[in-house]
């Protein structure tokens, strides 16, 4: 457990992160332990009242928050969706979200990495989403964080833009193995980049064979009515 | 500060980041204080052998790796020059700095989310970089934890692609203060995106008006010159 962020600690490795000392291991144990009990609480919530809640993450600029505008516009008729935003500062996304006429919460962390069980829960009273609605928390922008901090959701979604190149599932392997799905987002720009699409989903399946991925242009529109079916499946 | 991530906690709003104990907060301001002190005999190592260090941050595929390729083929005929590379997982980016002929050392992460001054030391330890060097120390993709730790080095640079949205100098804004020089890569692909590069730098400028920015293409070299240029001039 790294005394610093709060993440599980690889030992062994020569030049691995090695701030952990017996007292921080302990705080830090102490903490995560907090967020899950938090979390299965959360979880408790949305069970009750038949609340599907996705956990959306992903690097900054990988398009999480304008997938989110694009399956509102395509899924509000047909189901009631809210949508908790998480960012370090500013209400931009918010606003975005606002937008389409989805009720909306912003979470601000100040420096903080990522949102945590508490704050998904407090955000879970000020927005009061209804009973058997869709809900999209959106993670601060984070390959790294993020993965650890359990929210409750029945879903964790990675998004991830072409843009980011192949290799990233082999560089992030806690993300890519924490989450469900995978949206690979910005394929119109494939044309102009040297990006091996079947590559990258083919390095995501060696780190997390269970993933399932979805492959958009939120440009265009291409492959998103695969993603929107199966975020109304899995709320059937 | 904040209990999970050791970073400086900002208090006050609602629903900001709110780990933080007595306890917590003792121990991330104990551990930051060593990492301080571990910078300061960093930046002395640095001194003694008039080696400019630059730490190179920013998200997961913004071209930081690719921005160090070009630099190094362009400069290392002029200057001697050594490479850390910061990774959670994989030594990839450490055999495309190995591929230009440069010296490199790979560290690890594991779980963690940022590089620390000690691991920084032990990389130095083994590369061994001659004296008036130049030294990059690409960190881990993270747009949010790496900002909070100084590292000893002489130089902090951010990189951001012009397809991360133009956003994100607002909504990550500890970062933008962090660094003294932005370099904005992709630039080529702006005929295909709606990114408004002057908005994104105005937004960077109301941030952090001491950050000196470039605009670079690493796929056609448009701009990199200048940047280039600036590193040499830096370590004159």
């Amino acid at each position: 457990m790294c005394g610093i962020c709060g993440c599980e600690h690889e030992h062994g490795h020569p030049h691995e992160h090695r701030h952990a000392s017996a007292r921080s291991v302990q705080l830090e144990t102490d903490l995560l332990a907090k967020n899950d009990r938090l979390a299965s609480r959360n979880r408790t919530w949305f069970g009750a009242r038949s609340i599907r809640a996705f956990n959306v993450m992903g690097a900054p600029g990988a398009g999480k928050t304008t997938l989110l505008e694009k399956t509102i516009e395509r899924l509000q008729e047909q189901r009631s969706i809210g949508v908790i935003e998480g960012d370090q500062a500013s209400d931009r996304d918010a606003m975005r979200i606002r937008a389409t006429g989805c009720p909306v919460v912003q979470i601000n962390t100040g420096a903080g990495c990522h949102l945590d069980a508490e704050m998904v829960f407090e955000g879970l009273g000020l927005l009061s989403p209804e009973h058997g609605s869709l809900l999209f928390i959106e993670n601060v922008g984070n390959l790294v964080c993020p993965a650890m901090f359990d929210l409750g959701e029945g879903g964790r979604v990675l998004v991830a833009s072409v843009t980011e190149g192949e290799d990233k599932p082999l560089k992030y392997p806690h993300m890519f193995r924490a989450c469900d799905s995978l949206v690979v987002t910005k394929t119109d720009l494939l044309p102009h980049l040297s990006f091996d699409l079947d590559a990258f989903l083919g390095a995501a399946r060696e780190v997390n064979p269970k993933l399932r991925s979805f492959t958009v242009s939120l440009t265009n529109g291409d492959g998103l009515g695969d993603w929107c079916e199966f975020v109304l499946r899995s709320n059937a």
